[in-house]
C-alpha cells in the first residue's frame, strides 16, 4: 500500500478549495507541536474543513490514497494526542466555530467541535448557563478535541468529566460514514450502543466529532474562593469530608509549599500565606446562598487543621487566588521541557503518594524538579518533572508504577495519547486493550485516524 | 458449522457442576418466556454459573461447540431481550448476588449481576445511601440486566439513567475474554475507550455483565408525594419548569384518566381524584428540607392550571398514591396480551402526540385499548396497546412512525430487543447501524451473543 500524497491533497483541494489545504512550512510546522514543546511533530500540511461532509470527503480520500489523519483543535492537549508524529495529515476543526442556539428550557447547546471552551461559556452565560468542565486552557481547547480527550478539570466533584456533559454528537468515523446521534437533545434515547460515550475519550482514534449537543448546567450567582493552609496532605485529605459536605462546593484544588514557592518566584510576588504552610487547599464555593457564612462554618468545623488562610469574594481577588493554582503549568514550562503525569490514587494513599514521588524520581534522574498538584477532590494529581531529556521516560515510569502498584490510573484526564501508551495494558490488562483494538479495527478499519495513539 | 449441544453442556456440568445445568423443561420454559408473556422463547438449557471464570469458559464452549447463548437475569425486560428466540442456552446470572461492603465516603459499591435492585437498595439504605436507578420491577431486576438495558425508571430527571450510575464493571465479551474496568471506583480513570459505557445499553449483544461498581446517590432523609389534577396534557407540560426549579423533586409521573379509570376498576377502588381531571402528575419531593412547603408553594405558583391534589407524606398514603402510576402494567396486563411502546418525543410535541396516538392506534386495530402513562418529566411515555395478536406490529408500527416523524426516540429507556428492530435504522439512519454491527462483529466475532437482538 503506497500511499499517494499528491493525489490526496488534489482531491482536498476540490473539496475545500484550496485556501483551506496549507502547505506553509511556517504554519505546519506551527500546528505540528504541541503548545508545551514535549511532543514535536511533522505534517506535509493542514487540512481546514469546514463542513461534516467535507470532512467524508477527506476521510474518504485518507483511506483511497493510504493517508494517515490527525484530527486537531486547540492542541491544547498534554499526552501528544493531536501532533502528527508520523508525518501524519492534519485535520484543523477549528472552522467548525458555530455557535447554536441556547435551549435554555433544556439547558443544553448544540455547538461545532472548534468552538473554544470560552466561547461556548460566553454564549451560555446570556442565559444564567455554563459549561459543566472548565479547564485552564479556556481559551483555546475546543469542544471537539475536550471530547475527544474526556477533558475533566476543574469541577469534575460537581458536574463530572467531559463525558458527562455530552447529550449527543456528529462525528465522521473511520470509515468515513457520517454518524449522529441525539443531536436533537432529547432526555432519554435508549437506541443501541453508545456511540457518544465510545467517542468521547477515543483521542481521535475512531472518528473525527463534528458537533456536539452539550448539556449546560447553571451558572453560579455568585463565588467564593478560599486559600486553605494545611500543615500536610493528610491534614488536607482528612478535610474532605467536611468540605464535601457543602451544597455549593465547585473545586478543591492542591497545591504544595515548594510548587507555590516556585510560582512566586515565576510571578514575582510574596507567598500567598505567610508563614508558608506545607499544604494549601483552594477551595471554591458558588451558588446563591451565604456562601462566605458557609465556607466560615467549614472553616470552623475544621478548627486547627487549617493554620491559617484567605478569603475573596470579589473576581479580581477570586482571580488572584486561583493564579497561584493555574500558573503551576507555566511556571513548570518556564524551567525547561516539561514531563507530565496525571493520575489518579485512593484518596487513602494520597498522603503516602505525595510523600514518595519526590524521592522516587529522584532516584533515576537526579537533580530533577518535581511539582505536585491538582484536584485533590477527586483523588486526581498532576505530576510534573523537568530536568530528563524529552525522550527520557524513567522518571515519569517509576511515578507510573507506583500509582499501578496503589491500584490507580495512569490517566485521571489527560488520556494515554503516546506519553502512556506503554502503560494501558499494564494498568488495563491484555483483554481490554485486545477488545479497545478490535473496536478500532471496526470503526477505523484502515488504521488512518491518529494511528500512533492511544492503543499500542 | 454445525452446533454440538452435547458436546457444550458436557462441557459446561464438567465446569459448572451437573446441578447448575438445567435442562428440567419445567425450568427451561419458564425461563424461555418473559413475565408479559409477550415473548415465548424455547430453550434446551439454563446454565447457572458462579463464578467469571464459569462464565468465561461458557463463553469459550459456546464458541467452539456453535451454540448460541442468551444472557439472563430478573427477565424482567419488555422488549423480547431476554428470551431465547431460536433456541438458544439461557445463562442465568442469578448467582451472582454478592453484595460489596459499601462504601461510604465514595458512595459506592460493588455488586454482583445478579443481585435485585432491591436487595441493593437495601444494603445501601443502612449507610443513608440508595440506588440512583428506581422502578416497579425493583424485587425482580437484576442489576445486570439493568446495565446490559440502561434501564431508566422513576428518577432519571433526578439522577440519570443506569449508564450514569456504573463506575466500573466486569464482563465477559463474546470473544471468552473476561474485562474489568474501574472496580475500584476511580472518581476519574481515562485510560482508553469507555467499556463500561459501551457494554451498557448493548442487551447482552456484546458481552455478559458479571460484576458492577455503581455510584450510589443520598437516600433522602423524607419524602412528599403530591397528586395533581389538571386539564390537559397542555397544562401538564407547562407545569414542568415550576416544578423543575423545586430542589427536592424526585419524580415527575403522567397519568391519564382514561388509565385511571382502568386500574380503579383493576384495583376496585374510587378514583383518587373526583371529579377525575383529563389529566394527573405525581410529583415525588425527597430531602431534608421544608418538603410540604416547598409542594405547597409550587401549587401556589400553578395556580387554577390544577384543579385538585391529593398529597401525602407517611409511607402508606405514599405508597397508595404511587399505586395509581404503577399498576397501569398490570392494568394492561389483566386485559391481554400488551404490546410496550416506550418513547421520547420533543415536549413541545407531548400534548398533540397523546392526543393523536389512540386515534393512530384505531385506525390500524379497531376495537384495541390504548394506554399512556410515564415519565413527563423527561419527555419519556409508555404507550400499551391490547388487542392486536401477539405477530400483528400495526399499532405500534403506526406509534413509532409518528415518534420518528416527531424527531423522537423509539426507544429512551426499554431498549430495542426484538421488538424495534426493525426501527433502529429508520431512526439512527444506516451508519449508525453499520457502526453498531462492526462493533457487534469486534467483540462478538462468532456472533454467539443474543444473536436475534437489537440489531438487524
Amino acid at each position: 500500500m503506497v500511499s499517494d500524497l499528491a493525489g490526496f491533497l488534489t482531491t482536498c483541494r476540490t473539496a475545500l478549495g484550496a485556501a483551506h489545504v496549507v502547505t506553509d512550512p511556517d504554519v505546519t510546522d506551527a500546528q505540528a507541536t504541541d503548545w508545551t514543546g514535549r511532543w514535536r511533530g511533522s505534517t506535509p500540511a493542514v487540512l481546514r474543513p469546514g463542513s461534516t461532509d467535507e470532512v467524508r470527503t477527506v476521510v474518504h480520500a485518507a483511506r483511497r490514497h493510504h493517508i494517515a489523519l490527525v484530527a486537531q483543535g486547540g492542541n491544547t492537549g498534554l499526552v501528544g494526542g493531536s501532533v502528527p508524529h508520523a508525518g501524519e495529515v492534519i485535520v484543523d476543526l477549528r472552522r467548525f466555530d458555530e455557535l447554536g442556539p441556547v435551549d435554555a428550557p433544556a439547558a443544553q447547546v448544540t455547538v461545532g467541535a472548534g468552538a473554544t471552551l470560552a466561547a461556548v461559556a460566553d454564549h451560555a452565560a446570556a442565559h444564567g448557563l455554563t459549561v459543566g468542565v472548565d479547564l485552564a486552557a479556556r481559551d483555546t481547547a475546543t469542544i471537539g478535541g475536550m471530547v475527544a480527550t474526556n477533558a475533566g478539570g476543574l469541577h469534575v466533584l460537581r458536574h463530572g468529566s467531559m463525558r458527562a456533559q455530552v447529550v449527543g454528537l456528529e462525528a465522521v468515523l473511520g470509515t468515513g460514514d457520517a454518524v449522529t446521534a441525539n443531536l436533537a437533545g432529547l432526555v432519554k434515547d435508549n437506541t443501541g450502543y453508545d456511540l457518544p460515550g465510545l467517542l468521547c475519550g477515543s483521542e481521535g482514534t475512531l472518528g473525527i466529532v463534528t458537533r456536539v449537543r452539550l448539556r449546560l448546567v447553571p451558572r453560579p450567582a455568585a463565588r467564593v474562593v478560599g486559600l486553605l493552609g494545611l500543615p500536610t496532605v493528610t491534614e488536607a485529605v482528612a478535610a474532605l469530608p467536611v468540605l464535601r459536605s457543602l451544597d455549593s462546593l465547585q473545586a478543591v484544588e492542591l497545591i504544595l509549599d515548594s510548587g507555590t514557592q516556585l510560582v512566586a518566584g515565576h510571578l514575582g510576588l510574596p507567598v500567598p500565606l505567610d508563614p508558608l504552610p506545607g499544604c494549601l487547599l483552594l477551595v471554591e464555593l458558588g451558588g446563591a446562598g451565604d456562601l462566605l457564612g458557609e465556607l466560615g462554618s467549614a472553616l470552623e468545623l475544621l478548627g486547627q487543621a487549617v493554620t491559617d488562610s484567605a478569603v475573596a469574594d470579589d473576581d479580581a481577588g477570586m482571580a488572584r487566588l486561583w493564579r497561584w493554582r493555574e500558573a503551576h503549568s507555566e511556571a513548570a514550562a518556564a524551567l525547561g521541557l516539561v514531563h507530565k503525569a496525571d493520575v489518579t490514587v485512593p484518596l487513602s494513599d494520597m498522603p503516602a503518594f505525595v510523600a514518595a514521588v519526590p524521592a522516587r524520581v529522584q532516584a533515576v534522574a537526579p537533580g530533577a524538579t518535581t511539582l505536585l498538584y491538582g484536584h485533590l477532590g477527586d483523588g486526581n494529581l498532576h505530576v510534573n518533572v523537568v530536568g530528563p531529556a524529552a525522550d527520557d521516560d524513567s522518571a515519569l515510569d517509576a511515578v507510573f508504577q507506583l500509582v499501578v502498584d496503589l491500584g490507580g490510573s495512569v490517566s485521571a484526564e489527560h488520556g494515554i495519547g503516546v506519553a502512556k501508551r506503554h502503560w494501558l495494558e499494564r494498568q488495563r490488562g491484555s483483554a481490554a486493550v485486545d477488545a479497545m483494538g478490535a473496536i478500532k479495527a471496526a470503526l477505523d478499519p484502515d488504521g488512518i485516524l491518529n494511528p500512533g495513539v492511544l492503543l499500542p
